[in-house]
């Protein structure tokens, strides 16, 4: 049983595997977006319906040998789950209620990123980035919030549909700190009923993207010093420890030699110290 | 008296208190959220009023005991200040004439802010930003200022809405600082009248980009250059030191050995020298 | 034959032949834009054509020699094959169908940029920078795709013109991540029929602009290190040589000195060590 | 004559003097901000044009002090010519065809820059930042050239209020290049005629998008070089002088002991070494 478990293992994570299943997502993708006309559907609908369940029939047993492979083990790397998910959701019934399950099942065209390692490590990278954002992230969820509970107490009952719920006021406000027509299409009508409208608006403009510039820069700063790091422990630590290894081995040296038992020396006359 | 003060101020700065004074706010920030929809209020009004004027008392008697406690020196820190503002607005009455009054009592959720440590970092982060971008600030000021005067003067007759007063000009040529709808939205309606005033607009463009754009690259090269001198203390000074303190110690070792008292050496042929 | 071959490439890559060649692409370009004007064309028509042509075919020989005097290894570098194609385009004929060709016989100015170091490196250096980006794009381009299916599925229906096809999806898409109109132009109106739109249109913003960030950022890094690297090698490559050299003629010195040989100073009482 | 030049060259580069100008340009400002207002001007037009014409007359007096001073000398300097012309600007006499001339005296506001050290070292280093982003300018001028071309030639005969001319198409691919209403204002209605134009607009939006980022990270790079320089000259410099001191006098000391000239330590076994 634990060596079929091993050779199954080693059979789904081989490179051919791998190479497989990243030619299986291609031919997905590309059947996926055949769905999306109506003209291909019409003449070839059954045979893209087919062959998109024959992907992911591929992909369940995929999923199904490496659950049975490694067992509980199988959770633990995040990029299983992450798998694991959306073909799970690519399974789920799209009945009339869920409809939008019928389009989030294109969702399992994802797990390119998770077959292919150059494009997880840089996923991985933006999350590794995400962590140090927190506390800018957290602020600006309490400046959104705080400016959607003013903005839907002041402009609610004038103008509805932008500021009628904190829902409401929340996504106007993102809008507006994307600056997409903020001023024409948002703060030039509220001023003609609240004149002073722009007190409001042009303050939460300049904190909303100095935050957002603030958030740049931190990742610039952050990535930087990764790669200095990085560079100053191939580099600089090579020499640092050669020069440090060298000033050793003069100081054992010296510490063999005669010191200053010879009267003589002192009288020499060293001007230059 | 004095011990009296001493225990209010370890209880009021402990963190128990502080856990509850964050745990209120929380509690508040939901409060006044619900506070915004015409259904709950319609069914819970009395209850959430009562809730809110409840927190808001916690907050009146937390700051009156720090202020007991502390006394004048309370005022000393910053965040005192602003906690004692932004307590003190919501505390105001909201008359007709100062209805905006009864918006601003959500100010109050900011409290989050000098409660929460590493949210009082990332502010003081930012503020600490400001000044080195002082300058900038200046002249992009001055710019406005100079654009303002020049646009009511040449618009302000022909586009009252817009350009009339330097105050909306001001407003307008934030907008188009910001380059929302600054040509369809503005420059194109203008140059129906004025054919050649995309020769005020397009350099104002340029030049206030560009000033901005130097407000971030300051931001970022000062930002580099905190991390990088903070690294610098912690490696490269530890090596540093190193060095310093073993060619101290060779120096020393020598000064104690005999030198140039033989003539024989220099006849040794040291070619390498 | 040979020798003609290296006469007419030493003619062709002389200081001279290049002066002039820009001077010719200068020229055509002053009269590729008077034939935008029809009042230029009504009056000098037949002459701007004639020396349009003659710039042209000025053009043409300059190639014609080029490849001539070095064969197949023309095409080893990218600039010529570059040259090749703009005048290769501008010499198609021009027919109804092709009448778009017209147009890009335009693009012939562009060997100003093969004509000038001073850009070759500009250029050089923006395509340097791609590869390093190439899995940021990669993914950008799997998120438009995946986001493309979706909202085709979704909103094709209900919006025909924006998403009815995949290639009107992406389109929209990419509208909306350079932020243009995407609030109150793309998302408003479609969220009139689809309440929850804005589950799909906010993450995607976020996501890409964020991906998009990251690219800038990268690009930051790489220039940085690139510059750093440079700098070091020149500077601290200078110092490191001379500290090593320096410590190593002492070592050799040392070397040749009497070690430990006499047992006294171990005893001369050497606190400090 | 000449001890006169040099006690007026003292006197207006004195501190006072500065003061004094920098309070008359203030109080032009507010001055010249009044006149914006009809309501200020109906009221006091005749005193509000008085103290304008005295804040001037001030202005001239002191350039002619400064110009009898230094002679031509005063042209050496740019920011006196930078003076020079805004105060001539203003001098000049405003006729009806040269009404423009009357809205840019407000020009004059700008010897604050002149005046204040801090304001002129921001300009200074704006503009010093220039020459290094010359050639990425000169590839955009390129560009824009070529696409305003070709954009007149495809575009021209169907949309000539946005590419009539090549001014026309220039300023609406600038307007395009900031991204506003490029899509809904510009590239969806030109596509409903010329259903290909994507092709051509999306390429530029990349390409120009692409210039300008290089142009920002060019920026930063300097910038941090700069910075990195300066902080290496302070820091590293002593460190690295010290270390290179030390080293010469230890290799002096050894330079005077006696080497190899005994037999005895070489057979001692360095078998470390």
């Amino acid at each position: 049983m634990n060596s079929l478990r091993a050779r199954i293992d080693l059979m789904v994570h081989s490179q051919v595997a791998q190479h497989v299943i990243t030619a299986v997502i291609m031919f997905n993708a590309v059947i996926l977006g055949f769905e999306t006309s109506d003209e291909v559907m019409s003449h070839f609908g059954p045979l893209i319906l087919f062959l998109d369940a024959l992907c992911l029939s591929i992909f369940v047993i995929e999923l199904a040998a490496k659950l049975f492979a490694r067992g509980a083990r199988f959770f633990r790397d995040g990029w299983n789950v992450f798998d694991f998910v959306i073909v799970g959701i690519a399974l789920m019934p799209a009945t009339q209620a869920l409809s939008v399950l019928r389009a989030l099942r294109i969702l399992r065209l994802l797990r390119i990123v998770s077959v292919t390692p150059r494009l997880r490590r840089v996923v991985e990278g933006f999350l590794d980035a995400l962590p140090g954002m927190a506390s800018v992230f957290l602020l600006m969820g309490i400046i959104f919030y705080i400016a959607a509970v003013i903005a839907t107490k002041m402009f609610g009952p004038t103008f509805p549909d932008w500021f009628g719920t904190l829902g409401k006021s929340a996504y106007s406000l993102f809008q507006v700190m994307t600056l997409e027509s903020w001023s024409m299409g948002i703060v030039r009508p509220v001023m003609e009923v609240h004149p002073k409208a722009w007190l409001f608006f042009v303050p939460f403009i300049l904190v909303t993207t100095f935050a957002v510039m603030n958030l740049v820069v931190g990742l610039i700063v952050n990535s930087m010093q990764d790669a200095h790091h990085q560079e100053e422990n191939e580099n600089t630590g090579v020499y640092r420890d050669e020069v440090l290894a060298r000033l050793d081995s003069i100081e054992k040296r010296l510490s063999g030699l005669p010191t200053g038992q010879v009267g003589g020396p002192r009288q020499n006359g060293e001007a230059g110290d």
